[in-house]
């Protein structure tokens, strides 16, 4: 420290530093991705023993004390241009280090050993609809969960303290107000719908669709859409998943069921839609914030964008309706568009979170937000998890599912020790129509280009406004820059009402 | 150190070293296993980087100086018992920390760094028969392999340094007399083979063998031989290679040719060897040199071993060939079983290492040594080597490649870094017969449990005399333990001479 004293040297230590620790952040998530993928089971032990050392040495040089010192001599210039890639840097990455300084490194790898095992044993639990073998994973995630709570800190209550891992400085109360706010609109939309004669035949979207012609298909969306195969691939895994494995390296696996035409489709366009984000950031600031999502809420509105105001929209299949039946030939023969896309889009409460209609959509997060909430809270158990879930099911959507796999085992997000996660998809839904609704304004040939499978011109949008920001201002400020408005639900809702509407001619 | 007064304490803490050392190199182990199999191209960048990352903290961790004054405080104690745990992980941990305290930190980030490209080059300029493409890579290597070999100092030549990683101890000059003694004694059996009249019908394995039906055949036969899928995998690459994860997770990988019905099938069987032996280790001893393989070599004599002595006997096709027939139904219509394993057989110069029979396979490795040993000797440079190549074919086997393709592009090795590693597949093709030799003495039934597809006596004898020891002895030793001899070639002529007797009926 004595020998670097210009700022530049010591902001260029301070660089390099942080280049390592997001090179061990990647190995990890190469660890992780290929348990969710490849890794043949018995090798779970192993995993979770390399996962434990590798965020061991991540832990120690994330809270290195020196790299705390060079922030905060580097801190004072920070202050002067609050949005120079300095000032971006030093704040988030001292938000950081702050931050898991505050989780003991014991805890840290318990953590990470912990979820490798609970990852294997939930993807075995939901195969088999078998909960007892899960719950002892959970169990003892949420202990952990808790402590980990506690050791950071929190103003309001502990699950807020988890959430900031994915939405920094997003709080329990204000997801409470934005449900409180979205509830009664959606479920004055549902009504209205519920007035409408059409009846979408979802029986349609159930006939025979063969998976290496699903997989065809999918490849051909992404590249459509402007997924780079060199730089990235598909796979196949029990719960669909994005990972940025590195620069250059981008990977998406989804599900196929035989007897679905949208199960493993809309996965895919999902997750590219996390792909083109981290595809679009800034590659001088690669491995930094500047070069880093500001957010897994933003994160999430760019994955449900794309899945939703894009490839759910009539323009959309009027383009690639005609390939899907040529793909699938037999499957939808006899189907015409206006029937294809009304099945697409049939709405009303059904079991599971990943299908659920957009309107529908947000119920399934807010039952996930309540339990997970009760968990870190402390007032619901583990054992509990089952009777709650489907009490917060009828509560919500009218109904309960039969079994686990289609109730509380239905996602992989807590055996991955991701809770304070779900709520970020509801951010995303609201940001993502409000990004998506100024694209519209600015773009007045897009729903045209959108018909023509033609989607440069959204990217290019999404680059110039969200993407290139990387971390440079909060994701909330970000949607404000790009939109002009601060967020709010008013576009969401006006979107699914005029969706909805034209679908159900109500 | 001053508060560890007990050699128990002092040793428990080597072993906690080594076994993080150990972790570290499988997630490096995986990170190379993902570059050879899944990785898109244009992640290679960030592959090399978290390559020279993880090389770097192990090289710290693994070169420590106080890990270097702990192997010293129980060298006395080591000296008491040399056959005991203790005793053999100082030994062999005092002989790894001093051979890599001598390679720099900077010049082994550089050769992990540059083996993730050149691996990805290799392949490029395999594909497409385009040595210049790999040939600015293959320079460097041998230019920091060469300075490699000056960092570790050896008594002989360059070389020695280098083979030394894969096989300790081994000299430039044994092998000068192990090929001295090797090559004439497989002339002459050639030369005999050449008197026969029996002309195999090799046009009958390049027949259409669809490779998801090799695929189905090899995995059975991976599956009789013992390869475990729960607790390894086995996945398609562009050169066939074995990869240890970790405990549990044992990899495989070969490459099909639809016209080849051997060319994937003996290379999963290659694999599995190296897998079996990787399996058949002490797992109490973990991530520790006593739960490891003594030597590369005695590696390869495993993998030969199954591949060759195992399953290129006629016991071994008398079980098969019914399932091959049935698996391949119309591919093998009409072949009888003499015809099939003859031409399975088939002796004579041919230009492929990796499919050559096992007469003429140990010259493949002549040439390779001759030119790898030149390389690093700095008497032949990488522009030169498919001259060279082609002129050591003419002299060793009598032909040359019309292509780099068939010539040097052949091998990965030299693009993963792998110089001194060609000679240990003669070592192991030489153990192995002997350990055979051996197994057959003890075993009486072992020519008809292989006929029956019974191999758990096989590898119980295997286990027992050999995997189980680990790195408890040199590997010489242990071949010699387990077979009352010193290793030495008269098994391996004896082998070739009675099977290939046999096949040509001379």
């Amino acid at each position: 420290m004595k020998h670097r004293s210009s700022p530049e040297e010591r902001y260029a230590e301070v660089i390099r530093r942080q280049r390592e620790i997001s090179l061990l952040e990647s190995c990890e998530e190469l660890l992780s991705w290929d348990e969710d993928t490849f890794m043949p089971r018995a090798g779970v032990a192993n995993r979770g023993d390399q996962q434990a050392l590798l965020a061991g040495i991540r832990h120690g040089r994330a809270t290195d004390p020196e790299l705390g010192e060079l922030l905060l001599s580097l801190e004072g210039d920070a202050a002067r241009d609050p949005e120079a890639a300095l000032s971006v840097n030093v704040r988030e990455l001292r938000r950081r280090h702050d931050r898991l300084a505050r989780i003991p490194l014991a805890l840290f790898q318990e953590m990470a050993r912990t979820v490798a095992f609970a990852e294997e044993e939930w993807g075995i639990a939901f195969r088999d609809d078998d909960f007892p073998r899960f719950e002892p994973w959970l169990e003892k995630i949420v202990r952990l969960k808790r402590e980990e709570a506690r050791a950071i800190g929190f103003a309001g209550e502990a699950y807020d303290a988890l959430l900031d891992e994915y939405e920094p400085g997003a709080t329990s109360a204000e997801l409470d107000a934005l449900f409180a706010e979205l509830r009664p609109e959606l479920g004055a939309l549902l009504a209205r719908l519920g007035r409408s004669r059409r009846r979408p035949k979802r029986a349609l979207l159930a006939r025979d669709f063969p998976v290496d012609r699903q997989k065809i298909f999918g490849e051909a969306i992404a590249t459509a859409l402007g997924f780079d195969f060199h730089a990235g691939r598909l796979d196949v895994t029990i719960h669909p998943f994005f990972s940025k494995i590195g620069r250059g390296d981008c990977r998406i696996a989804t599900l196929y069921a035989a007897d679905s035409f949208g199960k493993g489709l809309f996965a895919i366009i999902h997750e590219v839609g996390h792909a083109l984000y981290e595809q679009g950031l800034d590659p001088v600031h690669d491995g930094t914030p500047l070069g880093e999502a500001a957010s897994l809420g933003l994160h999430e509105s760019q994955a449900r964008l794309w899945e939703n105001l894009v490839a759910r929209s009539r323009p959309f299949w009027s383009h690639f309706f005609p390939l899907a039946r040529e793909i699938f030939h037999g499957s939808l023969r006899g189907v015409n568009l206006d029937d294809f896309h009304l099945a697409l889009s049939a709405a009303g409460p059904t079991l599971i979170r990943a299908q659920a209609d957009q309107v529908t959509y947000n119920l399934h997060i807010l039952v996930r937000f309540e339990i997970e909430r009760a968990l870190i809270a402390g007032s619901l158990e583990a054992r509990d998890v089952p009777a709650a879930w489907n009490e917060a099911y009828r509560k919500h959507l009218g109904i309960a599912p039969a079994t686990d796999r289609e109730g509380c085992l239905q996602d992989g997000h807590w055996g991955a020790g991701m809770f304070g996660y779900f709520p970020v998809y509801t951010l995303g839904d609201v940001w993502g129509a409000q990004l998506f609704a100024k694209a519209s304004k600015d773009l007045p040939a897009l729903e045209e280009d959108i018909g023509k499978g033609s989607f440069g011109g959204l990217l290019g949008w999404l680059r110039d406004n969200v993407h290139r920001h990387g971390s440079r201002w909060p994701a909330a400020k970000i949607v404000e820059r790009a939109t002009g408005k601060p967020p709010g639900i008013r576009p969401l809702m006006e979107h699914l009402g005029k969706r909805y509407g034209e679908l159900y001619g109500v």
